[in-house]
C-alpha cells in the first residue's frame, strides 16, 4: 500500500502522549531498574546479550516487520534462513552454548535446528560410545549431519512403554531391522524431522530373540545426503500446521523392514552382542533421571521470562491507555481520562502475574542451584544425593506443571488486560502465547506429572507415619520431610499462623496444606483402599499446592537471602517484598478452601486478604509496575510489539504497521455479491526469504 | 506430495479401532440423541439445518480442506467467495433471515459481509427516517450498497461518550462536516471495513453552534461504487492480522473535513432542523437498550454450542485415545489400554464443561423467551415492563460476560484435554477458540459488564434495605429483588440448604450467595464509603455470583419443566438432571470460598461435595457423554476435524491430512546450514479461491 498521505501522517494521538505517560510512571518510582536486572541475571550475561542483540538487528535476515503477516509455509522458511544464519554466525564468531541459547532467545521463534541442537545432540553425546561419538556426535556438532529425536509416536505419547515401531535383531547379518507394524506406530510431533532432519535417534522396541526388551535408541539415516529426498522403505514429512510453533517442521516417519547396521543401537548404557546375541542390561537410568531434572528446573527459570514479556507489554500499554473518567471525582475536576492501570480491576488480573514472573524466576534458580549442588555432591555421599536427587526430581516435576501453566495462561490474561488491541498481531503475546503452549504438554504433560509428585509425598507420608513424626528411624531428611513430620506432630494441636502479618508465617502456613493434603491422600489410598485413578484430581490437587509451596518458600528465601541485600538498595528490596507478599497472599486466596479446610488459615483470615489486605498490596505495587516490567530488559526488537513499547508510542505504531506494512491493503476487492471477480486490484510483491 | 506409497496405504491403527471404541460408546448409553436434539433446537430448525448443509457440501466454494494451510491473505480472499455464494444462495433459493442465519453458522467462519448484514443493515432499520429508508436501507438490503458500523476507534473503545470523531453543522450549506481530529480518532476494528465496505454508518459527535451533542450516527459514503477507491479525504484500510477472526476485514477510517449532506444523519431519534438550525432532543433510548439486552442473550443462547463444538470433538477424542494401563489392576489381566475418558482427571475437565453447554444453552433461551414475553407486555403495562426489562438487561449483562468467558475459557480446556493431538490444526479447536474470543470483548467488555450488573442490585438492595425486607414500600417485584428480600428478612438466622441432597435446595446455596455479596458490596459502598474504583473486584465476584445463579436456576427449571417430561422419555432426563448436578456442584466446588463465607453451606459439605459427590456425578454421566455430545448434532463437515469425527477414525484422517493435503509436503529444504539455498525442490501449487 503506498505509504500514508501526508495530512495522515501529520495526525498525533490526543494527548497525554504515551511516551509522556511512561516518563512520569517512571519518574515516580524509586526501583533501581540496572541494578534489579543485573541481580536477575548477572553483568555478564546482560552483556552477552547486548553484544548479540547489536549483531542480529544489523541483519536483514532476522527482520520481524513481515513475520505476522506470513503464512506458514512462508513463516517456516524464514525460520529455516534465519536458523542458518545463526549456525553461521555462531561459527564465524566462535560462539559458546551460552551464546548461542542466548542468540536463539532473543530471536525468539523456533526454527528447523532446534531439535538437532538440542535432543539430538545431547543423546549422541549421553549414549554413545566412543566409536559412535566419532560417527554420530562429532559429525552432528559440526553440522553435517541433520539429526532429530524420534520418539512419540501417533498413538504413543506419555506412555513410552507403549511405543509401537520395532527394532529386531538380525543375527544371521548382524543389523537390526527398523520397522512401524501399524499406521499409529507413525512417529509423529517430531520437530526437525519434518523437513530438516537428514538422520534420527529412534526410540523402537528392541526384540532379540523373540524376546521384546523395551525402548531403545536407534541412528537411522532416513534422508539421502545429496538429494535430501527420503531413503527408499522411509517414509518422512512434515505433520502440518498447529495452533503455533509453525515456524517449526514436526514431522512424521514411518519404516517398512528398513536394516540398519549393528553400531545404529546408541550402546553406552545397553547393548546387543553381536559375538552371542544376547542382549546386556543397561545400567541405572538415574543419569537420564537427573537430565529430566535438569531440563524441567530450566523450564521453570524460564517461565519467569515468558510470562514477563506478557506481563512488560499489558503493563506499559495499560499504563498508555487511558478510558472512562474516575466515577468518584467531582464533575468540575477534569483530569481526562484515568489510566487503565488505575482501575483495580485491571490491577488485580496483571499485578499477581508480574509478581508471579518474579516467583518463578527465583524458583527456578534455586532449583538449578540445588540440583549442581547435589551433582558436585555425588561423587562423595552416593545416597543422600540419590535421596535429594528424588526429592528434586519430584519437586521439579511439581514446578515444571505448576510453573509452565501459570505462565501460559498469565500471557492469555495479560492479552485480554489490553482490550481489544490486545486481540490485534501487532500486540505480540498472542503468537507468543500459542508458541510457548506446548510447553505444558511436553517433557511431561502438566497433568501426568503430578501423579509422580503424588507418588513421591504419599512415600515420604508413609516414611514419617511408620517412624512416628520422629527422627529415628528417619525417612530422607530434607525439606519434603521435615514438614510432613512437622504436620504430624502438631496433626492434633493444629496450627495457628499470622499469614496476613508475618512473611514466615505465610510460608509456613503454605507448608502446612500440602502436608495435610498429603495425609488427607495417604489416608483415601492406604485405609480407605480408594483406586488410583479416583484419586487423580486429589493428587493433582496436592502437586499444585507442593509447588505453590515450593515457590512461596523459594521466593521468601530470596527476597531475605544475604546476597540480595548486598546487591540491592533499599528501595528495590522494599519492592521486592511487596511483590512477595501479594504474591503469597493472592495465591492464598486463589486456593482458599484448601487453606481453612486444612486449618492453615480462618475464613476471617481469608476475608480479610481477599478484601483489604491483597488490594492494600496492588496499591503498593502499582507505582513501581512500570519499572518493575524494565527490569527484565526486553529491546523492542524483542517485543516486537506496539503495545509494548518502552517509549508508549503505541498508536503511532499500530496505525504504521496496520496502514503501511499490510499486504492486503495492496489489494481491492470487488464487493458486488453478483460478481464473480474477487479482487479488482493486486499490487502485491511476494515476501520472499533469502540469506 | 504424491499420494502415500501402498505399503503406507495398507497401515491400519492399532486395535480395537476407534469406530469401535465409538459403537461400544453408544451401545452403552440409552440417551435418546435425536429426541434431545429436537428438544433442544426444534425439529423444524433440524430439517432447516439438514436442507441448508446439504447444498453447502456440494458447492466447492465451501470446502474447507485447504482452510488451515492458508495464510491470511489466502483466507480472506476465499472468505470473500464464499459471502458472495451465500448472498446469491439466498437469493435463489429466497431464504429467510433464520435460513441466513443458519447457513452463516454452519459455514462457521466470519466474512467480509458480515456486519453489513448485521450491525449496518440493523441500525439503517431501525434509526432511519421512510426518506433514509428508501435512500440507505432497502439498498443496503438488496446488497447495492455494503456497508459496515463504524463506532470504536483507535483511542476509545468502552467509553463511547469519548469518541473522537467529529460531525460539524454547517448551516451556510446544511451540511455536516466529518473530521478526524487525532490520530486516535481513527475509526477501528471496525468489521466489514477494512476492504469490503463502500459505505459506513458512522459514530460521531454531533456539533451544532459550538455545542458538543454526543455521538450520533451518520451514513457516509468511503469508497467509489466503480473503482472501489477510497473517496478524496477518506483513508481507509485493513488494521492487520489479529490473533483469530482473519476472515474479516476490520478496518480503519479517517476523514479530512469530508462535506456530507444533511440526509446523512440518521434522524428517527434526533435530528438537526435545517430551517432553525436547532438539535431536537432524542427519544428515550429504551428501544436500543431493549437491542442489547436482545444481542446479548443470543450470545448467551450461543455459547452453549460454541462449548459444544468443542466438548463434543474432545469428547470423541478421549474415548478413542488409549492411553497406559490401569495402575490397580492385577498385571496378569491385560485388557490393553485405557480409554483417555475413563481417568477422572480428564473427566474432571471435560464432563462439567459438558454439563455447561446445556446449561447455558437453557439459560440463553430462557433469557430470550423472558425477553420477548416483555415486548409483548410492554404495550399494556409499560411500567412494569420497564422494571422488568431493567431486571432483564441487567440480567443480560452477568450472563454474556459469565457465559462467553466459560466457552471461550472451556474451549481451551477442550483443547488441553486432547493432549498433543489438541495442539495440531486439525484438531478443529484452536481455531475456532481463536475466532470466538473477541465475544468476551465486544458487546460490552465481560470486565466492564460486571458494573452494571453491580450498580443495578446496589440499587435493588437499597430499596430493599429501605423497605426493611418488606413488601410495602415494595421495589420493582421480580426474581432478583425476591432473592434479597428473602435474605434480608433470614439475615440473623441464616440458612441451612442441603446442598448436597436436594436439587432445590442448590439453587436457594446459589441465591443466599448473590444477596450476601450484594448487601455485602452495598455496606462497603454506602456505609465505608468505599470508592467505586475499590469495589470494582468485589463487583466482578457479585456479577458473577448472579450470573452463576441464574444459569443453575435456569438449568434446574428447565431439567423440571412439565415440557421437558412430556418431550423426553425417562433415561433422558435422568440424565439431564445429573448433568443438572454436576453443574450446579462443580460451580459451587470453585466458588468454595463465597459459599461459606456466606453461610451458604458449610466447609463440610464443600469437602464432601469436592471428595465424593462431584466424583461420583462424574461418574454417573461418563457413560452417556459421547450420546449426550452426539445431541448437539454437528456434522463432520462443521465440524472439521479429525479428532472429533462421528465415527471416531482419527488417525487415519490426521495422517491423511498431514501427508496427502499439506502444501509443505511439495517441498523440499536444502539443510546445510553453510548453503544459502533454502528450496531444494518446488513442486507446490498455488491454491486460488474462485466463484
Amino acid at each position: 500500500m503506498p505509504s500514508n498521505p501526508d495530512w495522515v501522517k501529520a495526525l498525533r494521538p490526543a494527548g497525554p502522549q504515551g511516551s509522556e505517560l511512561l516518563s512520569a510512571e517512571r519518574a515516580k518510582s524509586d526501583v533501581n531498574v540496572d541494578g534489579l536486572a543485573e541481580h536477575l541475571f548477572t553483568a555478564e550475561a546482560l552483556a552477552r546479550k547486548a553484544r548479540i542483540l547489536d549483531l542480529l538487528k544489523k541483519d536483514p535476515v532476522f527482520d520481524k516487520a513481515q513475520d505476522c503477516f506470513r503464512g506458514r509455509e512462508s513463516r517456516i522458511v524464514a525460520a529455516l534462513a534465519r536458523g542458518k544464519r545463526l549456525r553461521q554466525l555462531a561459527v564465524q564468531h566462535g560462539w559458546t552454548t551460552d551464546e548461542e541459547y542466548a542468540a536463539n532467545d532473543l530471536v525468539g521463534e523456533p526454527n528447523p535446528y532446534g531439535l538437532h541442537a538440542s535432543m539430538f545432540l545431547v543423546t549422541l553425546r549421553e549414549q554413545s560410545t566412543p566409536e559412535q561419538r566419532r560417527l554420530f556426535y562429532e559429525r552432528a556438532a559440526r553440522y553435517e549431519i541433520i539429526g532429530c529425536y524420534a520418539q512419540t509416536e501417533l498413538g504413543h505419547g506419555s506412555n513410552v512403554r507403549g511405543l509401537e515401531t520395532t527394532a529386531t535383531w538380525n543375527p544371521e547379518d548382524q543389523t537390526f531391522t527398523l520397522h512401524s507394524p501399524t499406521l499409529t506406530a507413525a512417529k509423529w510431533w517430531i520437530g526437525s524431522l519434518g523437513k530438516a532432519a537428514n538422520h534420527a535417534v529412534v526410540m523402537a522396541q528392541l526384540c532379540v530373540g523373540g524376546r521384546r526388551l523395551g525402548p531403545h535408541p536407534f541412528v537411522v539415516q532416513i534422508r539421502d545426503m545429496q538429494t535430501h529426498e527420503p531413503l527408499p522403505n522411509v517414509h518422512v514429512g512434515d505433520i502440518g500446521p498447529k495452533f503455533g510453533y509453525n515456524t517449526m517442521d514436526n514431522g512424521f516417519l514411518l519404516f517398512r523392514h528398513l536394516k540398519v547396521p549393528h553400531v545404529s543401537m546408541l550402546a553406552r548404557f545397553a547393548y546387543v552382542d553381536p559375538a552371542t546375541n544376547k542382549y546386556v542390561r543397561p545400567a541405572s537410568a538415574s543419569l537420564l533421571y537427573g537430565t529430566m531434572t535438569w531440563v524441567r528446573s530450566n523450564i521453570v527459570l524460564q517461565a519467569g521470562g515468558v510470562l514477563a514479556r506478557g506481563v512488560a507489554i499489558a503493563v506499559r500499554y495499560c499504563a498508555v491507555r487511558r478510558q472512562f473518567q474516575d466515577q468518584d471525582r467531582p464533575a468540575a475536576d477534569d483530569a481526562g481520562e484515568t489510566q487503565v492501570l488505575d482501575y483495580t480491576m485491571v490491577q488485580q488480573r496483571l499485578l499477581p502475574l508480574l509478581a508471579a514472573t518474579f516467583a518463578l524466576h527465583f524458583a527456578g534458580r534455586a532449583m538449578i542451584e540445588q540440583y549442581q549442588a547435589n551433582q558436585a555432591e555425588q561423587a562423595k555421599q552416593a545416597e543422600q544425593a540419590a535421596d535429594r536427587l528424588a526429592d528434586l526430581h519430584a519437586t521439579s516435576c511439581a514446578l515444571k506443571a505448576y510453573g509452565s501453566t501459570l505462565a501460559g495462561e498469565g500471557l492469555e490474561v495479560c492479552r485480554r488486560a489490553c482490550g481489544g488491541h490486545g486481540y490485534s498481531a501487532f500486540a505480540g503475546i498472542g503468537a507468543w502465547y500459542a508458541d510457548y503452549l506446548p510447553t505444558l504438554t511436553w517433557e511431561g504433560d502438566n497433568y501426568m506429572l503430578t501423579q509422580q509428585v503424588a507418588r513421591y509425598l504419599l512415600k515420604q507420608a508413609r516414611a514419617v507415619q511408620l517412624a512416628g513424626g520422629d527422627a529415628a528411624p528417619s525417612p530422607a531428611d530434607n525439606d519434603t520431610t521435615r514438614i510432613l513430620k512437622d504436620f504430624w506432630r502438631r496433626r492434633d494441636m493444629g496450627a495457628a499462623f499470622d499469614v496476613l502479618g508475618s512473611e514466615q508465617d505465610v510460608v509456613a502456613a503454605f507448608a502446612w496444606r500440602v502436608a495435610f493434603l498429603t495425609f488427607e491422600a495417604l489416608r483415601h489410598r492406604d485405609e480407605d483402599r480408594q483406586t488410583w485413578n479416583a484419586l487423580l484430581v486429589d493428587f493433582w490437587r496436592l502437586s499444585t499446592a507442593h509447588a505453590q509451596y515450593m515457590v512461596v518458600k523459594h521466593f521468601y528465601e530470596a527476597v531475605h537471602a544475604p546476597r540480595t541485600a548486598q546487591a540491592l538498595d533499599a528501595p528495590t528490596v522494599a519492592a521486592l517484598r511487596t511483590l512477595f507478599r501479594l504474591h503469597a497472599l493472592h495465591t492464598l486466596e486463589t486456593g482458599a478452601a484448601e487453606f481453612f479446610t486444612s486449618g492453615a488459615c480462618t475464613v476471617r483470615q481469608i476475608q480479610l486478604a481477599r478484601t483489604r489486605t491483597v488490594m492494600d498490596l496492588l496499591a503498593a505495587v502499582r507505582p513501581h509496575a512500570v519499572r518493575l516490567v524494565d527490569a527484565w530488559h526486553f529491546d523492542d526488537w524483542t517485543l516486537a510489539s506496539s503495545l509494548g513499547r518502552y517509549d508508549g508510542d503505541v498508536y503511532t505504531d499500530l496505525f504504521h504497521r496496520a496502514s503501511e506494512l499490510n499486504p492486503l491493503n495492496d489489494v481491492v476487492f470487488d464487493p458486488r455479491p453478483d460478481s464473480s471477480v474477487l479482487l479488482k486490484r493486486d499490487d502485491r510483491r511476494p515476501i520472499a526469504s533469502k540469506l
